[in-house]
């Protein structure tokens, strides 16, 4: 007979829909031999110490459990692809397993990328501008059809990947920016990080950021970076927002060197009110929802279902483990 | 030796950029052997009956040399895809060939209609309407992929068709709408325009009107055609502003029956402030902009010297020749 195995879940996150993850979970049947606790601030020490997994983040629990010397703490589910905000040294060090969400994202942040995109070059951006006024204004600056543009794309993961297959199907020419600059499937162009002073970055009309946040990608786009630049490009980020110094890139738009920026992600988050980004007219900014959609936390909880069926049979994971010296 | 023809052309409208028009011309040397009239102002009557061919629109000059019995008017050459503006019955008793630049715009109007989809779902457009204000709001209403949403698209022509393909890439179900319900490339099924009340339309997510205006399209988005939709969906209308019928579409919203509307054509045009069109926080309204594009003016002259090399051999016109009867 099969031994039956009772895990203590932890499901955190004051800001998730915690209905809406009973439900999906209950609709898994996940309940059936585990433990599920979701009142983490009525639980005790030693409650705390018994737990197995972890689903979600809050700082102050994960902290204090990590500060256990008795903590059975075995693998924490992230509901978000970038685990940057995770301790991920010190989860390494307890040999505690992480896994994130990524992929689930890729549909619809591709859609905003696209959106925001289509939405600067056509118009869009600047009619919603004057509607609330009831303007019927043509825009002053020559709109452009986003077809024969060239794009380079930052990351050539699940997120980039899209992006490149819908920029493709607009007849956009597309180039990949990776690592080492080895080919990945639907790009027809790859170059490596390391060989940014290089025609497609110098000839972009568009640059999108999909890259995770790490110690390398930190404050990445900088004025080195804007320098580089000849074609006042766009400058879309999806990513996270410190990998773009936020003084650098306003003045970069102030200097022209950037013919505007799409932002749903920036540093700080909220962007500040007084932030000169907002009132410029050629920056879309979205308050970091580009990630969002309707079937959100049914597929997040299917990846965490998958793994924990997994988890239960030899204490590994299935998919979506994080290499926690890499931070993605 | 071949014999030269020399042919008068008028161009008019005084909305055109006449510098472009001319370095276009010039380009394409049309000017060798024919007279090219700019100044239609200071012209005698004698040389407006002399004018063989006509360059776009100005109703008081079309008029005019319409209502001259010994006017030599061959052919009108429209700058514009949809010529409902023109009078197309006296255009057909004085046996005046009449081309459009359908197919030119099939791009550009395509990205609108895809900007404006993706902005409504993916919370760009809200974003856009609260930055002025330095506000970083998460939109209150839940946000949607577009993949798997189901368009109903009304015409299969150039416009429709790149539609079409483009919301392939984005993985959504599209139904054509067309006279007969023939099918067409790029369309998975065809309806006909007489079958309306049928399962594409009740349950369609979005539906997009990218009809010519005729006597048939005229007022054909009002109340009874917004009662046969269930699913609350999103309409879009690039088209022409009359054949939505506007109080039928304000009250559709109001009664959510439609879940909103992306507007680049309105009746009037413009559409004037009190409309209270410009204040919901579902419509998306830009003004009459989505087929303009950088290449505009050098794409359309490209039909016009085409036609005209074909028409200095035997009068007739090598593409883009509209049906008068039938509008386009």
């Amino acid at each position: 007979m099969k031994q039956v195995i009772k895990l203590n879940i932890l499901i955190l996150g004051s800001n998730i829909d915690g209905t809406r993850i009973a439900d999906e979970i209950n609709h898994l049947q996940l309940k059936a031999t585990n433990h599920f606790i979701r009142d983490e601030a009525n639980i005790s020490d030693q409650e705390l110490a018994d737990v197995d997994i972890i689903l979600g983040w809050d700082k102050p629990v994960v902290t204090k459990i990590l500060a256990m010397p008795n903590a059975k703490l075995k693998w924490i589910q992230a509901y978000s692809a970038g685990v940057d905000y995770y301790p991920l040294q010190q989860l390494a060090k307890r040999n505690v397993l992480l896994s994130n969400v990524s992929g689930i994202h890729a549909e619809p942040i591709s859609e905003n990328v696209l959106g925001m995109i289509l939405s600067f070059y056509r118009g869009i951006h600047t009619a919603a501008t004057h509607q609330s006024s009831g303007q019927w204004t043509i825009p002053d600056h020559q709109l452009e059809t986003i077809a024969g543009k060239k794009m380079v794309i930052f990351g050539t993961g699940h997120i980039g990947s899209r992006i490149a297959q819908l920029a493709a199907a607009f007849n956009l020419s597309i180039t990949g920016v990776n690592h080492s600059g080895h080919p990945v499937k639907d790009f027809p162009a790859t170059i490596s990080i390391d060989a940014l002073d290089s025609q497609p970055v110098r000839e972009a009309d568009i640059i999108v950021n999909t890259m995770p946040l790490t110690a390398q990608t930190t404050g990445f786009f900088n004025h080195s970076f804007f320098d580089l630049v000849d074609n006042q490009p766009l400058f879309v980020t999806i990513g996270r927002g410190p990998s773009t110094v936020t003084a650098d890139l306003v003045l970069a738009l102030q200097n022209h060197q950037l013919g505007g920026a799409a932002l749903d992600v920036t540093d700080p988050e909220p962007l500040p009110s007084t932030s000169p980004l907002w009132q410029m007219p050629n920056v879309i900014i979205t308050p970091h929802i580009s990630g969002l959609y309707q079937n959100y936390f049914k597929d997040a909880i299917n990846i965490f279902a998958e793994n924990l069926k997994q988890f239960e049979t030899d204490g590994t994971l299935k998919r979506n483990e994080v290499n926690l010296s890499a931070g993605y």
